[in-house]
């Protein structure tokens, strides 16, 4: 730090990323990647785009907005493209946000929220999840302040219902309330639909888990047409030329194969239920999961001890080191045979701790 | 806009890019890309990382680091890699500006400053350019405020020297002094070297221009390692996965091959003295550019009504109707063959306007 930096984030605890390691081979369940490569399409589409890369990107990304808008069936004027779900966040937070506009979301939940609102000095307040990890949606209808709702919630994993968002959006209008759907196309059900009935109501996506593309950084906002504006002119004032080429023409060979990426999730769903039950029969509590990741503690070891022993044995998990989930561990799910790997090894782990 | 958006981004004027026509095929001269692709290495490393799109990219981009770190002879944690020179820019605003700290720079420079500035609600002062669009050392030694300069500049096109560069850096060292070289290989010299000596020196560069990679938006900060770690601070708040994979292997595979790049730099440099030559031939006042770029103008007609004639010509320029500066277009420098139909399409309508 140098002595020209600001106080706002001079105080700010430095971030820590998730494990990415480099010195070993591990099997890699601990930031809810895909475990499916994207289709051949989208290299192709990397090559093609890197013939024009002597040319800057389409700052408004039409032919991606066009294609998007297509897929997920709202207008090309209700979507932003931006650099990862995070930048979509970010320009959330910068538009709606100030000193007399506070954020409020649940205690436990995308740790990146608290972080946003640091950084743009925005005020926030967390209101604790039920006991049962479940947000209460009462909590939510008379708060002053405007509400980020990641649903599916991480790292819970745990969905609120569509029709408990809309007693919140309904609750009390003059409020944006941002649903961050990162993990939806593993849920039932999302909340897309709703924003062509609520102009409080904004939508953030990846293309991150459930397409297969993290590396490439694509993530979107979507919304009625004044709030995307909004978030446009802060993009404008930051950052225009905001999404690279590449990842653009990726984007839109990615939206083009809907069927791959149906069959991808589905196969994450089931191998998901499946290492569910497995470890209940081992004795763990398991949230009821709509994501790609399991949430789940056994009263036999911590948390922090249990993370250790499986990333010795070369299985990476997630842990939080935090009050009221640090006995939890969350758990990405990935092809058949890492979920075989891993409950194998959890299961020696488990027995090697009872005989000694 | 919404009900919603702060005050601070309503105000904002709505931003214009760059024209980027697709509705006819123009001779671009008008956004300071290189008229020269990339080598085939370049490509190649598009496909190689679009093998691991699944996986996140690494958020501190060590490889490319690594990479230009040896290139440019400075450490790695002197260096910082950003979604193009405009996010770099964009985190030394916020981590260096606030109501206290207010930011400097010429009236006539890059336009982004103030908008910048007004976006992260950082006042700001600007310095009128001295009658020959150069710019005065002495008007900064004692200004309070951090400072930013493009040097050389934009849109003129004028280097300031080093050594009053260097002047200013030792007027006061309290303050920050950015240097934003994005035309900087296209001069005869640099600040990069300085870095060891000053502190409060951040230099700010891009893969847009002479690295042909406008596309990938790919730029760096380079600067003792407490103010990148600064700028980390703001990075990592804001959005920590900023670099994707593919643009990060493009650009190592771009610093591979100086002896490329050095050649095409000075073919541009070549074209642009020859097109200056012609242009004065022609009856223009041609600034003394060190960038790819020339700024020109002429007694005989208006810059906007040349501009005009151009575009309906097939050529496309870029035209600035601000005080000060209308009378002047500046036009990028492109291949032989582009400078050639520029020049003759320029004769023409020159000729046309004297006989009619």
């Amino acid at each position: 730090m140098s002595r020209y930096l600001k106080a706002a984030f001079a105080a700010l605890a430095p971030y820590v990323p998730g494990e990415q390691p480099r010195e070993r081979k591990y099997i890699k369940l601990n930031t809810n990647e895909s475990p499916y490569p994207p289709p051949q399409k989208v290299a192709d589409a990397a090559l093609e785009a890197a013939k024009t890369l002597r040319l800057y990107s389409d700052p408004e990304s039409h032919a991606l907005r066009a294609k998007a808008a297509e897929v997920f069936g709202v207008g090309m004027d209700e979507i932003l493209m931006t650099n990862g779900s995070d930048e979509a966040l970010n320009f959330a937070f910068m538009a709606f946000g100030d000193a007399e506009h506070p954020f409020v979301f649940p205690n436990h939940t995308y740790g990146f929220y608290s972080v946003l609102c640091r950084a743009n000095g925005i005020p926030f307040r967390t209101i604790p999840l039920n006991a049962d990890f479940t947000v209460n949606t009462e909590d939510y209808l008379s708060v002053r302040g405007h509400i980020v709702l990641a649903n599916p919630n991480a790292p819970t994993g745990i969905a609120l219902k569509k029709k408990e968002i809309e007693r919140i959006l309904q609750a009390d209008e003059s409020r944006v309330v941002i649903v961050d759907e990162a993990y939806a196309d593993f849920s039932d059900e999302n909340c897309l639909d709703l924003i062509h009935t609520y102009e409080n109501l904004l939508i953030v996506r990846t293309f991150s888990k459930s397409r297969s593309l993290a590396g490439a950084r694509l993530g979107f906002a979507v919304g009625q047409a004044a709030l995307i504006d909004d978030l446009n002119r802060v993009k404008n004032a930051v950052n225009p030329y905001n999404v690279n080429s590449m990842t653009a023409l990726c984007g839109i060979a990615a939206l083009d194969e809907e069927g791959y990426y149906r069959e991808m999730c589905s196969r994450i769903t089931r191998q998901r239920e499946r290492t569910a039950a497995d470890l209940r029969a081992l004795g763990f509590t398991v949230l009821p999961s709509s994501t790609n990741f399991l949430f789940a503690s056994t009263a036999a070891h911590h948390g922090k001890w249990l993370y250790a022993h499986l990333k010795e044995n070369g299985i990476l998990v997630r842990h939080f080191d935090q009050e009221g989930i640090r006995e939890y561990l969350r758990i990405t799910i990935g092809t058949e045979a890492e979920m075989d790997a891993f409950l194998q090894t959890l299961q020696r782990i488990l027995k090697e701790a009872e005989g000694a």
